[in-house]
């Protein structure tokens, strides 16, 4: 047994089930024990932005680590933009890099690079494996990082001979820390602050955004008039159906600060205090108003749902009860536009359809119109890094087929990972993309606006219009092998995703919005 | 005025032409001084990637630094792979990355990542800018760090409030160093040591490559019966007409080793030593001969032509003549494959084009048919991060609108960065790519059965065949608004290719080779 096979035993035993890979010749040992070793499903992507933003997918609705296979630091480097929105999910991935052999490394050939720099930024932890002996247990260790609760990014640099050279056998599992509790008296100081104010609020992120932690958290709210808020881009959100409806904080930082200020009081329940997702000019960072009480309830890091639940008991809560579906939109009619779009997604999708939401100012309208849709679960782009929509549903497929994925789209941001769409193709995939076509970086032309550019000149314009040439999206789905057409009405959307939601398998659907 | 009029100002006194973007809310202060501050041709990219590699086959054929400008830490890791590229390359650029307001970067916005980490592999020089009067004259000393010869990447990180706030005015430039010039004891050094050996070699690289450099080189080789060798991936080589003929040092290292199995005297002219590209078991990274001298004459940071035409006037060997031209390929017919796309295109190519070979396998035999063709530029794959061919032809194209550009491109390669085509089509640029259609990683396969696994399992076939489904590379093309044709004859791909020469603007033909 060598390296390789070792590590991938450990994997294995682990209950690692599917690695997103696109390897080089440095991962060839890692290739074929894959073969040798069976269990592990390899997933290939065309760009590395499509594995690593596939794992997070996975991840968050597996809630255990998927595995990356990168080539080396160039390799890697592509898979950093989907790792920071991974590491802003709490996601549990491990990362698997090859490099050169050990004694190949100090002749600084053309693909040499500093791997763990360039590593670092998106990963709780990073280790390059010393020698063959030492890989399984590395990897023992990398999961164990990855799995602790809620999930952190794990990334193992191991050189060629480390995979090839002799290992005994695969390594013993280590333990990974539980999620640490909350003790009685933030439980108690969170009582006495929810009673005391007048206008409270609980601000919601993580595992309190799952359907009991929810349901819990709308006991809570009930008993003490709290509002129930999530953060502008939660990792993972159930929704629909008779779970309880939380307000999205806005994004904008003004429309942020002025959702909260009448908060006298607010509760972190599994989420940082909320914070300006850019600095302006003339603004600040903090939103809440400044003599809001911020009072944490339990970190991302610490078990929320028990915080919750033992909230609920101090406050002498009712049980949770179903709380009443509000009715959905009205059948949408009138011109195709974010609004449209997002009435007809919600009143068409179908009972647990997961929705990816990468739709940026073209999505906007979807989120409140879903309220009412059937339960589903929500998974929004964490880290603001663009790309992350088709792979993450990709992943988010692979790790629940019997579930509809909903890619909800914006164009520009799709043009950085659309190879996603050949996975999904060559995997039959049941991924239904709404392709948001507006052409154009419309939230850097709304950021110009408000930053009172309101003529731009041909730069500024060149560099927010994608509108010269017009992307076919048609043409490129159809060339990776995925199902597409062009709908430029509402009625057309409505029978064209009702069509693609009677299917099976990738479909896209260019939504003309501009 | 503020920072970034002030950095842009600077940026045009120092000679700067193009900035490729792709730009986000931290860099619209900047974006917004490309039109007030006139001077900079703004070019976008759909994906990072396509600006960096862009930017590495500007600075190749320009000779001057091109800028980028990236948003934040996840858009910059985008670019890292064709910076690696470029890093090896040599090439003079000048990365721009806007990161928060120095104010919100403690609240550890969602965007927030540690850019200086990321940007450090791939740059000489990275810096924070601290203020908006310090953001021209740091960008002056990012000019004059890229602008040693032969060239450098270096990163400059702005803070979006650098970029507002007030500044007095654009700084004055710094000078950069000038290369060092060899001295006369390495002359004699190498002087000696030719004349000893009895079978030495010239090993050319960096600016030994350009047209002057190559006819001194061949003036001493045919004076000491040295051979002229160059690097395996040369950032840029002129060929073809009368310039001297250079063989290729081999790719995989036993061919390597092989081809220099004879050499006693290695002198190194602008390279450093070759290394093998990979480790591989039971192997080595050197590839001279044990007992082979290996002398410097310059390094490819020194004036190598200086140095070069220094050992001609030691050596009084004759004052450079014209080579003679070898004869062109037949034309060439029978079966598509490698072979005849290689000649095929050799034949066609017209005076002064720039070849950007990202052909992979389907590109090797092209080489040396090459040899024969009109004068053109030949422009390599300098690091191995692949991904490169496409944006590299996009930049020379930019740089040298009068001379015809050909994208020598492997598929597996091309689907990383095949945004870049949208860029072609929207700048009109004039290019013709031909995409080599094996639908496979085919590098891959073969390092697999160099490895003994001549029967690859299901998991190593299906992570190196891109087969199911196919791209369909004229949609794709056609997608981004690039006229597109498939060819599966070697007489299609002759009377296509010809079109294509005969015309001006982006082509892509498909040349089926498997």
């Amino acid at each position: 047994m060598n390296g390789a096979e070792a590590l991938l035993r450990t994997a294995v035993s682990a209950g690692a089930e599917v690695c997103f890979a696109n390897p080089g010749t440095t991962e060839l040992p890692l290739v074929a024990a894959l073969d040798s070793v069976p269990g592990v499903r390899a997933v290939l992507g065309l760009f590395e932005g499509v594995c690593t933003g596939a794992a997070d997918g996975y991840a968050r609705m597996r809630g255990r680590p998927a595995l990356t296979l990168l080539h080396l630091g160039p390799g890697f480097a592509n898979g950093i933009a989907n790792l920071h929105n991974a590491r802003r999910a709490r996601s549990p991935i491990v990362n698997l890099i090859g490099d050169h052999a050990t004694w190949h490394l100090a002749s600084d050939a053309p693909l040499t690079s500093d791997i763990e720099s360039l590593a670092r930024p998106v990963s709780a932890w990073v280790h390059t494996c010393r020698s063959s002996a030492e890989l399984a247990s590395d990897f023992a260790t990398a999961w164990a990082v990855a799995s602790t609760r809620p999930g952190r990014v794990a990334t193992l640099i191991a050189p060629s001979d480390c995979q090839w050279n002799d290992a005994e056998g695969p390594a013993k599992m280590v333990a990974s820390e539980p999620a640490a509790t909350v003790d009685d008296a933030k439980i108690a100081a969170t009582v006495e602050e929810l009673t005391r104010a007048s206008r409270p609020a609980l601000f919601l992120g993580a595992r309190a955004l799952r359907a009991d932690a929810l349901r819990t958290a709308w006991s809570i709210a009930s008993a003490t008039g709290a509002r129930l808020l999530c953060e502008t881009f939660p990792a993972r959100l159930e929704r629909g159906a008779d779970l309880p409806n939380v307000e999205r904080l806005p994004y904008f930082p003004d429309q942020a600060a002025a959702s909260l200020a009448n908060v006298d009081a607010l509760v972190l329940v599994g989420a940082r205090e909320p914070v300006a997702f850019f600095g302006y000019e003339d603004a600040t960072s903090r939103l809440p108003p400044k003599d809001a009480k911020i009072v944490t309830l339990s970190s991302p890091e610490e078990n929320c749902e028990d915080a919750l639940a033992a909230l609920r008991e101090a406050l002498h809560a009712p049980r949770p009860a179903a709380s009443k579906a509000p009715d959905l939109p009205e059948r949408p009619t009138g011109p195709l536009n974010p609004s449209t779009l997002g009435a007809v997604l919600a009143t068409l999708q179908p009972e647990g359809a997961i929705v990816v939401d990468e739709g940026a100012t073209s999505g906007l309208p979807y989120f409140n119109a879903a309220t009412a849709a059937p339960a589903h679960t929500y998974l929004a782009l964490t880290g603001g890094a663009i790309g992350q929509g088709l792979p993450c549903a990709t992943g988010a497929a692979i790790a629940c087929p019997d579930r509809k994925v909903v890619a909800l789209q914006a164009d520009g941001s799709a043009l950085y990972t659309m190879q996603a769409l050949w996975t999904q193709a060559r995997e039959g995939l049941d991924v239904v993309t709404l392709l948001c076509a507006n052409h154009s970086y419309r939230i850097l032309q709304i950021e110009l606006a408000r930053a009172g550019i309101s003529e731009p000149g041909a730069a500024a314009r060149s560099l927010t219009d994608l509108s010269q040439p017009r992307v076919d999206w048609v043409a490129l789905a159809s060339g990776f092998g995925v199902p597409a057409s062009r709908v430029d009405t509402t009625e057309a959307l409505r029978s064209t995703l009702g069509a693609a939601f009677a299917e099976r398998g990738p479909r896209l659907i260019e939504v003309a919005l501009g």
